[in-house]
């Protein structure tokens, strides 16, 4: 089992989401979805914005650097009006419960956000990303609110930090971290050859 | 070609000038070595540190990750008793001449850096990284304080900089940045895919 660390602003997460199931099913491994926010983890850092816009050269060349990732992935690709965006609710909404939709809900926000140009801080669109997924859409988005979900989420990013997450996407596999969509392959090779020993 | 963008007291730049050789080899790609300071580039960010150690969580990723990294290399790895180390000397000597010493003097810097654990700002140690390679390592340290290397160390960085350099190392393939040790075989295969075009 390896742990997908995700927040759903993350850009480098977009290409993550999109095939972490396809490569851990290869590597016999399974996904286990942490949601989490990095909000707060950068604001601990001193930053309160994505430290792609604070530093330009860094933001200039992870848009070029995403924009091959998706290419040679063949991930469509659109460059969000809006970065980053507020991915609180979704966040809310992939805490409700650990169900089966969990994963294609996933996809379909990070799609939205980065290969469609939606906002997805708007409930409309959230409820666009569950349909077909769920009996009743509405009824999970009303959850996302519950203050149980809520403590959820902050729980998550709690154990994220204590994990030493510092950044989306990361993948955790027999308690080593790997941060980064390109190192999606090494942490599920860490996990094979772990597996045995825990 | 590709272009190694590279400042000696960076970690990750260790394991990439260890290989970048060898790898480009296989690739039929030639590299052009290009020595250049972090340090006014981390200043205009507002850092006068390394960023590994203003962000602990992202510091301690990387030691882990590094010693993995090496691992995997089998590149030799012992944590520097301090870091980030002055490049600034090693830096110049690199800047006297594109002599055929070059990539052999650049290897033997990380190697005392994060192998030997030797203080590479001490002219010593440098001249010990200049033996054997070079008839008379102490012309070449002395050469290394003239005003015209001085000026050519400062003008590799102003265009590391205008290239949108921000990190260490860096490949340039074709014009496209590849930041990271761990993205040196896209750029040889993107300086492959697309060397007939320029």
């Amino acid at each position: 089992m390896i742990e997908f660390w995700f927040e759903f602003a993350s850009t480098y997460s977009y290409p993550a989401a999109m095939r972490v199931d396809d490569v851990a099913r290869r590597y016999g491994c399974r996904v286990a979805w942490r949601p989490f926010l990095l909000g707060p983890i950068f604001r601990d850092q001193g930053w309160n914005d994505s430290p792609f816009n604070i530093y330009p050269a860094k933001g200039r060349y992870m848009w070029r650097d995403l924009e091959r990732t998706c290419a040679s992935l063949r991930v469509p690709w659109k460059h969000p009006s809006q970065f980053p965006r507020n991915g609180l609710l979704a966040a809310r909404v992939a805490c409700v419960e650990d169900g089966a939709w969990l994963p294609q809900f996933v996809r379909n926000v990070y799609t939205a956000n980065f290969a469609k140009d939606l906002d997805i801080a708007d409930p409309d669109v959230l409820i666009g990303c569950l349909d077909g997924l769920v009996k009743d859409p509405k009824t999970i988005l009303t959850a996302a609110s519950d203050e149980k979900t809520k403590s959820r989420l902050r729980q998550n990013t709690e154990r994220a930090v204590a994990l030493g997450v510092f950044g989306s996407p990361t993948f955790v596999a027999e308690n080593e971290l790997f941060w980064g969509n390109d190192r999606l392959e090494q942490a599920l090779a860490w996990a094979q050859s772990h597996a045995s020993e825990s």
